[in-house]
């Protein structure tokens, strides 16, 4: 395969998905966000799905696409393409490879969509170049990806990865997942609602509570904007998330001694007002070998990750 | 390599080495426990250990030993057979290989404890009979190894594994380490005792605290003893310490996805005082898929774990 040949890859979300040509050096050739009904049975999901790839298969037809890799927010079961549960579509055991075989005749793969955008960060970010990354997906959940001797993790029943849904505080607060103090659970983006949400009600956040009021909608994004002007309350939230997610890397660091983790998704967007406190976390609590080696960043890459990792990831 | 052959697996603790002659298939046939001084110059120490592991493969030279694993409590740099840190016998950056290599005419491999235990629990306990398997070694401290697609990992720098320095309470007790809220701190055999004394000090531990002042020394076992008779601030101890191990282990089940965990060391002798409560927090915790395929399991060799997995390590 040369560095001109191209597969497709695509990004499975709960509204959406992304299709993308991606050449073998992980640039983006061509892209389209189409709109995707699941609140239908997961066939005549998939159906509208492989009509709205075909299209784009089409249109890209000089390309020569030889194959599809998609990833999927939930558990996978890669060897047999089936959609185990995935809560965002609200699938159980759904054969979506045996589905869109139907439909396309193409060699399809099927991946969790946090282990494609680790791909995605080994391919683009480290350009292949280490051996230990980690990738975590900070967006409304908080998801996570492995590469170990450059190759994607994926455990024992392909589950692996699930760094989100690690416990840094046991006692904590519940998680969508049954959890109790989950990562996803504090700085997630609905976690960081929500912590906003019960400073409000406790009358801690009372010019956040106006700006809601004036109709403001809560989200990371106020979070952050009121914490630049300097709200003591938002200040306080970014840094304890800062915190929550330096303990999260410590982990990790100790336990994979890792040469990259690389953070990705909306909630990295807040940049400093949570990577300073959480690099301060780390460096403080980590041990002192592994942390020196392990480099973290966000990617440079962010939108990007998803489809050109699950292109990648099955052109190997 | 015939299953008749030995090599020398050696396990160096704070305060005395283990030194045993183990077959291919993990028998012990021939070991000893001897006192090692640290409280002077490393070389000093090294040398006295030199001594009594010569003596030791004179005594069994008809077993034809060519090799010689060695397990060490801290940080070792695997491919220069360095020691970098060890708290336990205050050693920095000591040329552990070399020095050995000056006094025994043998292959000699230096590896972290934990790391050298997980390979023995997964040629032992496992029979090498699974891909993806994790350590617990609970003792004073609490340390971990993780074995991958059947291979020890070790990470970017060799200083993988370190499960006990996992964070379960990223507010909580401050750890030896430097970190706060380590699994460590909470169910180390130190942490352990460190809760039990805080317990005495507020006044809600106050039979304990009598079996002290009648001359008990404070240790988990006196602890587990004390639960075992329903003095309930222990039977309450012994319940959070296996809801704090728990969460530790639903953490490593969503992100390894492993066949197997094996915990072994003096704490996991509390069984069913500590386990139970873990158990049923770890199904509480940790995704469906990856729970139901991980046998969480104590050690049938555990005083054997160490010295058979550092001399099987390196007859690989």
């Amino acid at each position: 395969m040369n560095k001109n040949s191209a597969a497709l890859g695509i990004d499975c979300g709960g509204t959406n998905i992304k299709i993308a040509l991606v050449r073998t050096d992980g640039k983006i050739l061509d892209s389209v966000l189409e709109p995707i009904d699941f609140d239908c049975a997961p066939q005549v999901s998939v159906h509208s799905m492989a009509e709205k790839i075909q299209r784009f298969i089409h249109k890209n037809k000089a390309a020569g696409i030889a194959s599809v890799g998609m990833g999927i927010a939930g558990e996978v079961d890669q060897s047999r393409g089936i959609v185990r549960f995935s809560p965002n579509l609200g699938w159980t055991d759904v054969p979506l490879k045996k589905f869109l075989s139907q439909k396309l005749n193409l060699k399809i793969f099927i991946e969790n969509d946090a282990n494609c955008a680790a791909w995605g960060a080994f391919c683009l970010d480290a350009g292949r170049n280490c051996d230990n990354l980690l990738c975590l997906t900070l967006g409304t959940g908080v998801g996570g990806g492995i590469v170990l001797n450059k190759k994607l993790y994926r455990g024992s029943t392909g589950s692996a990865g699930e760094i989100g849904h690690m416990t840094v505080q046991y006692d904590g607060r519940r998680c969508k997942c049954g959890n109790f103090g989950c990562l996803e659970s504090l700085i997630g983006a609905w976690g960081l609602v929500k912590t906003a949400e019960e400073g409000m009600r406790s009358g801690r956040a009372s010019n956040l509570k106006k700006l809601i009021q004036a109709g403001s909608k809560l989200t990371p994004q106020l979070l952050a904007e009121a914490a630049r002007k300097k709200d003591p309350f938002c200040v306080k939230l970014w840094q304890t998330a800062g915190e929550q997610l330096g303990s999260a890397l410590s982990n990790l660091v100790n336990i994979f001694n890792p040469d990259r983790i690389v953070l990705c998704g909306g909630v990295s967007k807040a940049g400093n007002l949570i990577l300073r406190p959480a690099l301060r976390s780390l460096k403080k609590r980590a041990f002192k070998t592994p942390v020196e080696k392990a480099e973290i960043t966000v990617s440079k890459y962010d939108q990007q990750l998803g489809v050109a990792g699950a292109a990648l990831l099955f052109l190997e």
